[in-house]
């Protein structure tokens, strides 16, 4: 900075200080607004003149860069650039990065000669953000812009660098009041403010002031080149990347993960599909047994997030290979209850379940109680803790292994107008149905069974292969009339449970959630259905028509 | 004993002396054999007359009392009995004990009357056994008869009892030659022979001898009253119960328990089911993502033993509450290789599998090579490895995520002449089927594709309903003829990984596995197919109909 006729101005850049807040917001966009949409989005960062001498200039991008109205933090200034967030790792490598500064340096030039960037100086500090964001991995790539043009000339200093004490005396200093001076046609005077804070005292004397010679290319009507893609860490021209799975805490991470999984259905596939109606769904499943298992499975991976076991038995030493919660471990010793064990397991599989489990029996018709005060007021407890449980939830899955347990639960959920699946398993048959829910003011007269008070003529549609509403089908019970009665007593060792095709309880399971998510897609949603009109119950429940709405085949 | 006039001849009862091995055969003989006959069966107990004083007189049943040919131990002495296995608890308390005493008494009876006695002394050691196996717990259920007929009048003893050595001289008994004394009419001397081992040297001398008075009754065609039912442990009559599943290794218990349901599927449902053909299958699942998990859980179900996974993935978090070999610890720190991992938990699951795990990766049509020597070494190990994986198991999995990954193991299969079943995943369809084997002897020139050597007009037989027979079916890219390429580049999100309808995996794994055990039931065993006749691969595979051939609906 000695002789002014030598020095000449350069060039210093920006570095770019991403936050995580910005990572977590692009994740958010990307998932719920971006999607596939490859197109420019308008981002804004800001910068800070109060930094220590020493530090570069940061660029900072954070969680409120998407909102381009968002107030700029105190004492910083703001920066506007544009974001291109690509589709793939391929897209953000094959991105055209030279004809994107062009782009970015033409419009500098353009605000330069139209004297627009004289009124909004922030046209000047226009930069770039080419993305891609492996959110399965929770990768950032990035590479950051910050266009500078470069005249073919040099700009000569004519005066300074000088601090500001040196051009102004204390007094003006501290009441901001200098005089302007124009500077020539030829020239201009710059002032670069610095506004540090030391040891708790705003000090603006840092900030210096130099004079530069216009050049003669700034009357030229053409662009002139431009450089400012950032360099990576290595010092190299390359993009960056940032792990943010490693700074995240693990069980955000796996919500994360599993919430991009169900998202991305809707991306493209069920762009209608309401996946907040499934994730907040509270299912209750009766039986924790090879069925229960698999319907638990199934609802984590449609990310449901509140699931409730009742059983009364102990895991066995056959269980494990076919009820996919158990492990061997935990036959020991007698074996643990199945309904709690299930709820750990969910919790090992996914922390961020909310799972419990009741260890109780279902009072059966057929199975007689006891008449001593004991079982008696146990018996009492059970119907009402059951009463508590499905009033509790709002999907209520019968997955027991005899016909008789299903009965109290079936007419508890009625009465309180909770969605029933029902999944049984023969040998190699299997039913997966819903039970009806009526219609409210019909109620009491004439019902043939708790959830189905329909006569049997109007049951029938015009076709047996339309839909038929849900308040006009029936229950487990309505096309089997026989009383419930005690199915458990005399049996041989191949009638004691179900002997059937492993594969089955998969089928079933899997079949029973899957109906019960295009329920829940359905517009009045399978437990809102009081005030149904027939037609629009005949409409099919989004594109989500894998599972008819009753599998006929009969156990 | 003083006053020979006073003494009467009484009965002491046998005590029942039931061994761990008599238990492990029955259980054997109910599932292999008896499943639900529950006629009566003739079995096979001894005495031994050499006991310690004191000691109840015992019978014996061990394991081979199910033999009535087997040879007794020496120096005991045989006794021939019922057993009466029940199939039920219900039937085993209902048992009518009181008439089942009385058949044996009259037995008995006729036999002393007929002088068969005389010459087979067995038949006055009759026994009854009366059981039920509850075979899910290990608990044995059991009552124990031996049946003494009750004279209405005591039988006196006119001399004795006296020891041995009162009787004979030491020579006499050494020898063994003893003057036979002919018993009167009325009266019967008694020779009750004690054969004591005392250190180390056996002694007889504990043998004593009475004489008593025969009874009138002896002489009536009338079979007198019987006892015989053993009083259980609390000394009051009722059933005893052994339950060994407390003195059993629980990983033996497990493997029977798991054995157990399988086999309950041939008692009544599926008799000519054979179970060693799906037990001993050792299968390679090529994969152990979604599809890979549920495969695996549904093979452990069938009680499948050998299972081989191969991936060169990592489980990441959106992984366990869809792939239900993983948890969420699974994840951390990177994740475990998935293959590794997937076999880890099958023997979690069950110890008596044999899983194995290869972390490696299948080379793909389109993905080049680098051709570095270090690659392309690599590249070479991966396609011999997999040629030996191959070759070491019967059936091959194909549960991939990329349509060209499926392509080297579909030509290494076909080559060596595997099952091959294949399994892909869409939004909400999928495809399960099994690859065609060709008939070895139109190998060669004409082959479509490396499975499926026959000419297009050959393929649809007279209706598209009917089974096309296993050589003349296709592979998965038969009905696809572009040639695999890179599938995973460029990529989005919802396109890097398979996204569809969380139950479907579930259900495309178990159909998979399912296909699999009936083309095993098959009478040409599906990889056995080298010179089959089309009229026996026409015919239904058993009664395991409920997956077709092959499902047409494809991904």
């Amino acid at each position: 900075m000695g002789d002014p006729g030598l020095s000449k101005l350069q060039f210093a850049p920006f570095s770019s200080a991403l936050d995580v807040g910005f990572w977590h917001e692009l994740t958010q966009k990307k998932l719920n607004e971006y999607r596939l949409d490859e197109a420019p989005k308008d981002i804004k960062g800001y910068y800070y003149n109060g930094d220590s001498a020493g530090l570069p200039a940061r660029l900072t991008l954070e969680f409120s860069a998407f909102d381009i109205n968002a107030p700029t933090p105190a004492r910083c200034c703001p920066a506007v650039g544009t974001l291109y967030n690509t589709n793939t790792l391929e897209a953000f490598k094959a991105a055209d990065k030279k004809l994107l500064l062009e782009q970015a340096a033409n419009e500098i030039w353009e605000s330069i000669r139209s004297g627009a960037a004289l009124d909004h100086p922030v046209l000047l500090n226009k930069f770039l953000l080419l993305t891609f964001a492996d959110l399965k991995k929770y990768h950032f790539y990035y590479w950051f812009c910050s266009p500078a043009l470069c005249l073919p000339e040099s700009i000569p200093l004519i005066r300074g660098p000088v601090g500001l004490d040196q051009r102004f005396s204390p007094q003006q200093v501290s009441t901001n009041k200098t005089k302007r001076r124009s500077s020539s046609f030829q020239s201009v005077e710059v002032l670069c403010f610095r506004d540090r804070t030391l040891q708790g005292v705003r000090d603006v004397t840092h900030s210096i002031i130099f004079e530069v010679k216009l050049p003669e290319m700034a009357f030229s009507p053409d662009c002139p080149k431009a450089v400012g893609w950032e360099k990576n860490q290595k010092g190299g021209m390359g993009p960056r990347m940032v792990n943010l799975s490693e700074c995240m805490d693990p069980k955000r991470l796996a919500e994360s993960s599993v919430d991009l999984n169900l998202k991305l259905m809707c991306w493209r596939l069920v762009p209608t599909l309401d996946l907040d109606k499934v994730v907040s769904v509270k299912c209750l499943l009766l039986g924790a047994g090879t069925l229960g298992c698999n319907v638990a499975r199934t609802l984590m991976g449609w990310g449901v997030r509140h699931i409730t076991f009742v059983d009364n038995a102990k895991i066995s030493y056959s269980n494990p290979v076919r009820q996919p919660l158990y492990e061997f471990e935990d036959c020991l010793a007698g074996g643990k209850p199945k309904a709690l064990a299930a709820a750990d397991r969910l919790q090992k599989i996914f922390p961020g379940v909310n799972a419990r489990g009741f260890n109780m029996s279902i009072p059966m018709p057929g199975h007689p109680v006891n008449f001593s005060s004991v079982t008696l007021e146990q018996a009492r407890r059970d119907v009402e803790r059951l009463e508590q449980l499905v009033e509790g939830h709002d999907v209520v899955f019968l997955l027991m292994d005899t016909r008789e347990s299903r009965w109290l639960p079936a007419v508890i959920a009625a009465s309180k107008r909770k969605l029933v699946i029902n999944a049984a398993l023969g040998f190699d048959t299997f039913v997966v149905m819903r039970h009806g829910l009526k219609k409210p003011k019909q109620q009491g007269a004439g019902d043939l069974c708790p959830s189905h008070p329909v006569a049997p003529a109007d049951l029938l549609g015009p076709s047996l292969f339309a839909n038929i509403p849900g308040y006009k089908l029936g229950c487990y019970f309505c096309n089997d009339v026989v009383a419930p009665g005690d199915s458990t007593r005399d049996r041989t060792l191949d009638q004691q449970c179900t002997v059937s095709r492993p594969g089955l309880a998969m089928i079933a399971g899997a079949l029973a959630v899957e109906l019960m998510v295009s329920v829940l897609q359905h517009p009045e949603g399978g437990y809102a259905i009081a005030s149904s009109s027939d037609d629009r119950m005949n409409e099919p429940p989004t594109s989500l028509g894998l599972v008819p709405h009753q599998v006929s085949d009969w156990e």
